[in-house]
């Protein structure tokens, strides 16, 4: 039974003890200075960290009568923020401080208060490739110039890192721009072809799958927040279990992809047909100048594209879903700094074929939204690595436009989906029962409520 | 074992074999004459019951990997379109044809088609009483002048219709206006109370409770479509037990209140914080008229205003939800027609506190969001009869702004999970295994498959 | 001739010179406060006046080869912001810096550098009553209890702050709140009437007119920034001649009226038919405290509802714009602070009567939109003063919601017909020709080019 | 004295008699079949001309307290519906039932009672080269090879429409497609240089140039509507000034320009600041298809985005609008149809730089709102030709995206401004004197109003 399988499981599960280093590509950029400042501050007790689930989330346990809703980081044993150590990689050499400033996310006041810390953040130089990113021109680059070299000397950062900092374990995120769009070759398919490839020097291999691979030689799990390949190719997926690491992407889940799998899934529940979909988003920070250049947007549509595909399931509905037109642009807009502004017209039809339209103005913030997210994915994936969760983590599907899946399953894009598959996962690994929202128990009046 | 227990009860549902009346309180009003005209439109192959689950939705059974989602009418037992006859009362005269002609839903070239078909729907006289809704004045009204007397006429109605139609078995469903807030008081506590309280023609009692009184004392489930309590008082909670009849209410989730319903539960699946909720309505039909009625809106807006409170869990999350300013307004805008409009103004918090602003104007149809939701509930309320459901039917909170629901349990507002109890609920019915959207299964590498 | 007339006119305009004290009731609001805070950071080097015609405006003279487009203020002359001085009454006892930090609308790296000088602004004690002005409740309040003598405290203080500051000339500028709707009586058609109605502690005379007779019996202009009626009836029309005033207003155009007088035009000039505008506004400021008050809010619909209807002009375009509806609301959201949203939805159509939508959201801040306002009516109302002119400016429309005008004229609304009026008005204090943006002249082979 | 000069003006102007023809380029589009079927409507009484200035439009003369405001129509010799007959040219051989069914703009029961009437509208082949429209492949096209044989051609075309129709004079409006972007060149430059070029068979003269040539060399009046170069050439403007004939473009404001062009004076005149101007427009008609080509977009790009150049004077104001970020983009979006809706997002600042923002979203149809323009300008057109203007026609630059102009005059885009010199030149011609809004004079004691 797998009730009594996972209680064994939680038996196992290692308690989080020692320092965890958060070791981020890309530690220069928006979404990692707001991340590192914003769980400093958190640690001081000078803002609160909203939108994170680990942190603030709560999960019902058994029926609900029985009123059992602790916090997520009460009933899963997560590593304590007080734990988490930064460090990092890119391609200009601002400390954390001056990023910050920079990056024009947190205002002044957040910022003063944690001046110290974040000039302690210190990036290595990055491997960097400007064929793979056209619109970025940063300096601060390694010298080594083949592969294997750029491969070890990532390795050699992070012993040093490691080392320094005392950490007992690590986790590797991706923080860095999105990649030129890139078809997975033959090159991709094992770990074998893909070391001789890097031996080879070959040109097909983008820097962000030296850092995976640096990272998983080194033992590290590895997440990738960016629509890149990058893990999501099979020779990264063996190389994962044959080194019984986690992995995880991609594409953080923020902004107009978030709200569309939000409202995605509310109009198939009501079976409402879909017509046209029309996306934009203005944007006015590094990611918006990244993504003027068209082969990065290329990589980044593939991934917003996808989403309503899988929602909406056109196979199962084509009277619904088969003809939609669908469209996603981004442009690039200065006035809007790191704010980022996605608007969409959604023309849907209803009972007898009706017209109705749906627009959305989403004024948010991309490193606002993106922060907990990499905070969640720490932690989660170092819970992975402790339980012994190897490969892909699909439970961790909530938080990716993309998310990795199995190859003879389908990726799961409702957010609503997703955030029972992440509960429920969280509840087998504590030996709870499954949530299903059931209910008719208890209506039903001979009823013994052995399940929900 | 619950499995066991429901294998047996697929085999006692009564399959659905001759006609089912269709009987609506304001069968003149828009929604009823949409939703008539539209079964009728897709009996003869002119149109699609687009929006209804019952018609066009599938349901997911077993592995995913199975690949199995049948249609949920090939599922589950229900009666057919061609089935259905339709009766009920109306306060303005007008046949099925001048009514859908003046409520300016359907274009004509819908409506004509199937002239002679609606020009066959003519109304009986309603109960009605002025003080309950005080912006209409139909004059096709009873002559009964105590309350009783009503009751008796309306079963008497009642007998008639099933006679002339040969109807086998009957659902009543209240389409009819909004009526004036109405505080659950002694006489609406047991059934004992309300029928001395109807015998001494107390005013606390509205016409929608005595529809309600005279269907279940004939044997016939009961719906409410609006807001009004009718059968939202413990008096009729016992009246459909003793009777072991299903009851359903109340108010049709369509609109603004649809959509708060499915973006509430994304904000708060990522823990985003509210500030304020502004809702603004617009709309120019007679349900705006009625809603301009300062009495007649009150009911409406407790009902609509409670959805965010129950789905965000203050409780749980005081630092998020606790403060949060939320309004409600409704404008009769005679332009808009029975086209409605709701401009939704969201003020949400993020990481450390940071603010954000999504706008949402949603340019629906009232009716045609409405229609469908009265088809499934007809034809899953003749199900849970057959069944041998009694009592509040809470697995299709789905379809209601305020589900009905037992006093020691809290209403589900959450769409997603309204989903999921409905979808659950029709695969315990017919023996099947409940989804969880677990799945790490399919990840684990010895795994036997033996729950999802 | 007109033009030999304004050329003495031109001889005539005294220079600015000596302290200009600007004098207002409502010191302490929002608008108050950030229009005073904002001349101190402008007189500092600190920040620009943005909005304000005055300062930044420029005005085109003669032919449009000769491109002589001098700034308003060095073409006439306007006193300098250098020389005023600000003084005046509120309902609490808050100094300038505590004001300022209470309304919210200044971020404090703007108020800090100020300090000082914001501390020495301190309110003089209100005249007040609590009947026209129901949400508000302060206690900073003058003693006298009838209403002559509160004339002649407020007349003293005037005194004492001429005196005190060396002020050489006076303007005084209602920036107070909106007092609720009085219809114009017997009582205000005359000067006689008006007085003895004081004497008599009439019931039906606001303070804002109380303000006003002592700003003319002490020889000093007025400005209405509200829409109470204030000066807008007979006897004080009567009253500014007598004395040789020059009277403006009133209330404020910012936001959405602002907008409505950009977007009328703009679609009359095209015509373009209109079935229906919808008006929400959100805000949570005092002001919309205030206005939460239903008679205060009848004040302010009546000022916002006219536009529309003289803008149209239905008796000369009926089939455009006879059956229009039009609606306008308010509501107290304190999300927002003293930010504003308006949100429009108008109904337009267009060739052989097919209908049209325009969506307007208007995310604006109102004292921001104020304060430049202020500042430009206290100037050119100075200036009017030293020209000569008294009695009602018309030429001063472009600022209110509901300009002053002769019992004969209609109220010019068109923002920018508005515009036109107050430039050509200045272009004939000079002496200059009026602009008619004719310019055919350009294009005649055998032009003299005398006029344009 | 200008009023002698324009009152034997008056004198001299034609009396419109005769048939006045209408020949269109393109006759088989949208803008052209709503405009041709909607004056039959109109000329029926089965629809009004909204939209249209000349007929329904009045003209204030004299002072405001005249009360003289009579229609335009009446009040300028313009030629009657009546006396309109259609011919044109299409690359698809569609009638005009078949393009105005094709278009999708007008319901059936608008197209149906002038079926036959449409039916008699057919093209005469076009003259077209795929080079400068990518994205259209139409078949009905002329089978001369060489430009002068085309020019020859459509010369021919012209002659015996003429003399079918009985037609006494001609107009020709271009309603075609946007061409790919072309700059002026030499051959642009004299009528020399261009008639050899065309001689030459140059590739750098589109077809829309030879259809403006053979127009003039009919004696025809030419207007374009489209952003093609065309007639805004120094070669084009010569031959209109020898031939006598107006020549009026180009590309008609309809949907998001002419609403910048609104609201961009309105924000100018409050001297608002400008941080950022995001339009973005979705439309699914053929014009969307053609201008999804990047050649014929970057045609209409420069048409749109100079507008808030000119509009808002940066040498004027360089605080507040010499850094704005303008982003024009155009998406094809099907599901959209002929409808088209424009969403702009608008950053401006306000007093002391305070930011602000205004969203608008314009769901428009596009034929609607350009088929008057068409009317308008045939018909003032016409009556150019009759009072004997010649060359560019600036008072009809109320019409156009980019209003054709002197060379050593900035062009006019100001909706306000455009209107007063449209209004002030009709009275110029009728010997009525200019209205400059003035109006001080109402309010001068001793006044001799003889200006207003």
């Amino acid at each position: 039974m797998l009730k009594e399988k996972n209680l064994k499981l939680k038996e196992q599960i290692t308690a989080p003890t020692g320092k965890l280093g958060v070791l981020i590509p890309g530690i220069g950029g928006a979404v990692s200075t707001t991340f590192i400042a914003g769980v400093e501050l958190v640690r001081k007790g000078l803002a609160s960290p909203i939108g994170s689930l680990t942190q603030l989330g709560t999960i019902r346990l058994g029926k609900r009568f029985e009123r059992r809703s602790p916090r997520i980081k009460d009933f899963v044993p997560l590593a304590s923020l007080d734990d988490l150590v930064f460090g990092g990689w890119d391609l200009y050499e601002a400390n954390g401080y001056e990023a910050a400033m920079f990056a024009r996310v947190l205002k002044r006041e957040h910022i003063e208060p944690i001046k110290d810390f974040l000039r302690g953040i210190t990036p290595m130089k990055a491997v960097f490739d400007r064929r793979f990113v056209k619109n970025l021109d940063g300096k601060y680059i390694k010298e080594e110039n083949n592969l294997r070299a750029q491969v070890e000397a990532l390795k050699e950062d992070i012993r040093r890192f490691k080392d320094q900092n005392g950490c007992e374990r690590c986790i590797m995120i991706w923080c860095g721009s999105t990649e030129v769009y890139l078809q997975c070759e033959e090159i991709h398919q094992s770990v074998e072809a893909l070391q001789k490839a890097i031996d080879a020097n070959d040109s097909r291999i983008p820097p962000s799958m030296l850092y995976a691979v640096a990272a998983m030689e080194s033992g590290i799990p590895f997440i990738n927040g960016a629509p890149n390949l990058t893990v999501d190719v099979p020779a990264m997926v063996e190389m994962a279990s044959q080194n019984n690491l986690p992995i995880a992407g991609k594409d953080f889940k923020t902004g107009q992809t978030l709200m569309k799998t939000i409202l995605a899934p509310g109009l198939k529940s009501r079976m409402l047909g879909l017509e046209g979909w029309y996306s934009t988003n203005i944007l006015g920070n590094r990611d918006g100048l990244v993504l003027d250049d068209k082969d990065s947007f290329k990589t980044k549509e593939e991934s917003k594209l996808s989403v309503l595909e899988y929602i909406l399931q056109p196979q199962l509905y084509p009277s619904l879903y088969k003809n939609y037109y669908h469209k996603v642009t981004i442009n690039y807009y200065p006035p809007r700094g790191d704010n980022k502004e996605g608007w969409d017209c959604i023309d849907i039809f209803g009972w007898l074929g009706y017209p109705m339209q749906i627009k959305v103005d989403f004024q948010c913030r991309d490193s606002i939204l993106a922060a907990p997210l990499v905070l969640d994915l720490v932690l989660f994936m170092d819970l992975a690595q402790r339980v012994g969760l190897s490969g892909i983590q699909e439970w961790l599907s909530f938080y990716f436009k993309s998310p990795m899946h199995k190859e003879n399953l389908y990726p799961e894009h409702d957010l609503f989906i997703q955030s029972m598959k992440l509960k429920n996962t969280l509840r087998y690994l504590m030996g709870e029962d499954q949530i299903t929202h059931f209910g008719l128990d208890y209506y039903m009046k001979d009823d013994e409520n052995e399940e929900k």
